[in-house]
């Protein structure tokens, strides 16, 4: 094997479809279902069309870009993530994913090279979750773990459905969203995190994804004027807020370095300059790799914050809204992104992903891994996202050297090689 | 002597007007120049007019309700405060300074009394501020401290002007916006604390107004992913924010009793439950009788801010938007209240306003004092704001007894006794 993919051609592509919503900061604001949406989305078909790839849709306007193999009765091979962005997101989160896929079919395709399974390179939709709440439902509805009529149902702030935008800008398939058999799903991402860059590494080897759970809490004090309540009789709900503040930083702190934990919202009510806040609400974001230290450190945070705010008069409530076990991937795929990455002479690490991604509800119904790049200073959901031209290519490079050799290992069953 | 003001009168004009804007909770949605300010003021000039009093209005909507005295050559005498409301108001805080003067123009009118001066109640527009920013933008101008094109161009969050609605709702006066001679000006309130309720005291001697600053806090952090961003790595506005709260409250307990110190409004920036916030903005309200102690309480905050912030290496920016020196009302005045009590029988003490009022600015320009009563649980801006029936009646009752007395000591010019 002597392919390698063309990573000035790759670097073009993200930055020809980074001004499809790109921002003034350079980034980009390309919400699922969006008209920029549908624009990277006819993009995207038109160059897989161009290489000679079927592009077929199904009914959550998930796009499937096949290149036919040796056998196609075998499994795809699958790589993709998003194009989807946050309302002030970057070009790389997601992006490259999908269109390292598209370099890969590019390499495939000026080589004729013919591998033994068909290859997919795999857009799914929503997977930011900033317009449809929540987050990764086209792959969670084709992994089982949403229904399809919820996600159709799903709402954006303006009362749009997810099924009429979705018909809107054409990109409602027939085909029915359900696992089918999948040889291997590859998704290249940047590392989203601070780690690869600071340790000076070129490649992450996921080997999961932390568990998550995402709580509500609402804090009740007692509104008064500014001016006129002493500070004896106060029950200041937004004093109550910055304790739990500093309390979800200590619990994250402690169960470092692999914790994490964050407020992420904050509402105050009535959020006047000479009214003490007599509501608050706010968000709680808690990860770890694993489930059981993500138990103790969900009793000690709520243990601390009930003395704490019984300390001050206040009352809460608090409810888990969503949570989503950790993931573990594919242990034999990880291994041939490790041979990769030492092949083409890169360093790396094994790394578990702190965010959520599209592979990890697709973990569920097939083999499958990720690989990560660093990217500049560990920003990203950030117009400032940023990786280099090489750290670019050396993560396409390994997605390819991953995919040929995998594709090695694949048994073709009706072709002689 | 022999006038007794009529407590279920006033008790009644109060509930009435309640329903002016009246809300589920018992409270009251009036904000300045909206359809229910323009019914509150159709019922107040229609009350006042039945006991042959003549409603004057000026430019900014300041309504005076003026019975003649012996002497109308003599500078009137002032009742008054406002019947505006925050948004979700409570029925008394400013409407009881009003309703308390029409309860009063009732009394003298009933029993055919004539006093020196003339009296006039006085509704200021906009004191609470919630509608168009700053607080006390009509009565500010007749003392001179807004101009009145300043208080016209205003702008609520709608965009709708000051000028605009108040020609709408039919109160755009021609009666330039301008101090006149008053001989003195009375302002009965409810305190807005709770010190008078827990103290057992009937009447509130206010002898001044806390000086108040507000301040505007912008912090920066970097904002990034939730899950993905390590504990070590990050600057997470929000805590910042947290620390600032936390500092506030012990700069207010530190230099306790008589100072306060708040954050009103957070706002954070994206305010998204997994992005860590990379900004956010918040006001402090400062207050206290001694500007000299104010200052070394800015002093203080800030530097330990700066300490606070540097530390987890966040940036800040500050700024003092609006201040109001301390008020001292005249004690010549506040003498007249004190017997007044004494005479009535009623427990009293001397206190300061933590809350800014009309009477505040009209002390720069008139002999001014304030009376307090009580307040259930000392809750105010809130629509569970109460007091009882019979503190109501106290207060109104020191009213008449200190205006009748005040009145007694004015010459008459023109006319014999």
């Amino acid at each position: 094997m002597n392919l390698k993919i063309n990573p000035e051609r790759l670097w073009a592509n993200l930055m020809e479809t980074a001004l499809i919503g790109g921002t003034q900061k350079g980034g980009i604001r390309r919400l699922s279902l969006t008209d920029e949406d549908k624009r990277v989305r006819d993009w995207f078909k038109q160059a897989c069309e161009s290489l000679g790839c079927t592009v077929s849709i199904d009914e959550l306007g998930n796009m499937f870009a096949r290149r036919p193999g040796r056998d196609n009765t075998l499994p795809p091979i699958c790589i993709g993530s998003h194009l989807d962005t946050q309302p002030t997101g970057g070009k790389f989160d997601g992006v490259l994913g999908v269109l390292a896929g598209l370099e890969i079919l590019h390499t495939l395709h000026a080589a004729g090279y013919e591998t033994n399974a068909p290859v997919e390179v795999v857009n799914w939709t929503n997977e930011e979750g900033a317009r449809f709440s929540p987050a990764m439902l086209a792959s969670g509805a084709f992994a089982g773990v949403f229904d399809r009529d919820f996600v159709l149902s799903r709402k954006d702030r303006d009362g749009l459905s997810f099924h009429d935008e979705l018909r809107r800008i054409g990109y409602a398939g027939s085909i029915p969203v359900q696992a089918r058999s999948i040889s291997g799903m590859f998704e290249l991402h940047i590392e989203q995190g601070p780690v690869l860059e600071a340790e000076n590494i070129d490649i992450g080897i996921v080997t999961g994804v932390q568990g998550m759970r995402w709580y509500e809490i609402a804090i009740t004090g007692v509104e008064s004027h500014a001016g006129s309540t002493p500070m004896w009789f106060r029950k200041d709900a937004l004093l109550g807020a910055a304790k739990a503040v500093e309390l979800v930083r200590e619990v994250g702190v402690r169960h470092g370095p692999l914790a994490v934990s964050t407020v992420g919202v904050m509402d105050v009510r009535p959020n006047s300059p000479n009214v003490i806040p007599g509501e608050v609400f706010i968000t709680i974001d808690l990860r770890h790799p694993d489930d059981a230290v993500l138990n103790c450190m969900e009793r000690e945070l709520f243990g601390a914050l009930t003395t704490a705010l019984d300390a001050i008069s206040l009352t809460f409530v608090w409810e888990r809204v969503w949570h989503s076990p950790a993931v573990h991937f594919d242990s034999h795929l990880n291994e041939y992104v490790r041979r990769a990455a030492d092949r083409l002479g890169l360093s790396r690490r094994d790394i578990i992903s702190g965010a959520g991604h599209d592979a990890a509800y697709i973990s569920r119904v097939a083999p499958t891994t990720m690989i990560f790049v660093p990217c500049r200073d560990g920003i990203s959901h950030n117009e400032l996202e940023d990786l280099t031209f090489e750290q670019c290519a050396a993560g396409a490079a390994v997605l390819l050297e991953t995919v040929l050799a995998f594709d090695e290992s694949l048994e073709p069953l009706q072709v002689e090689r």
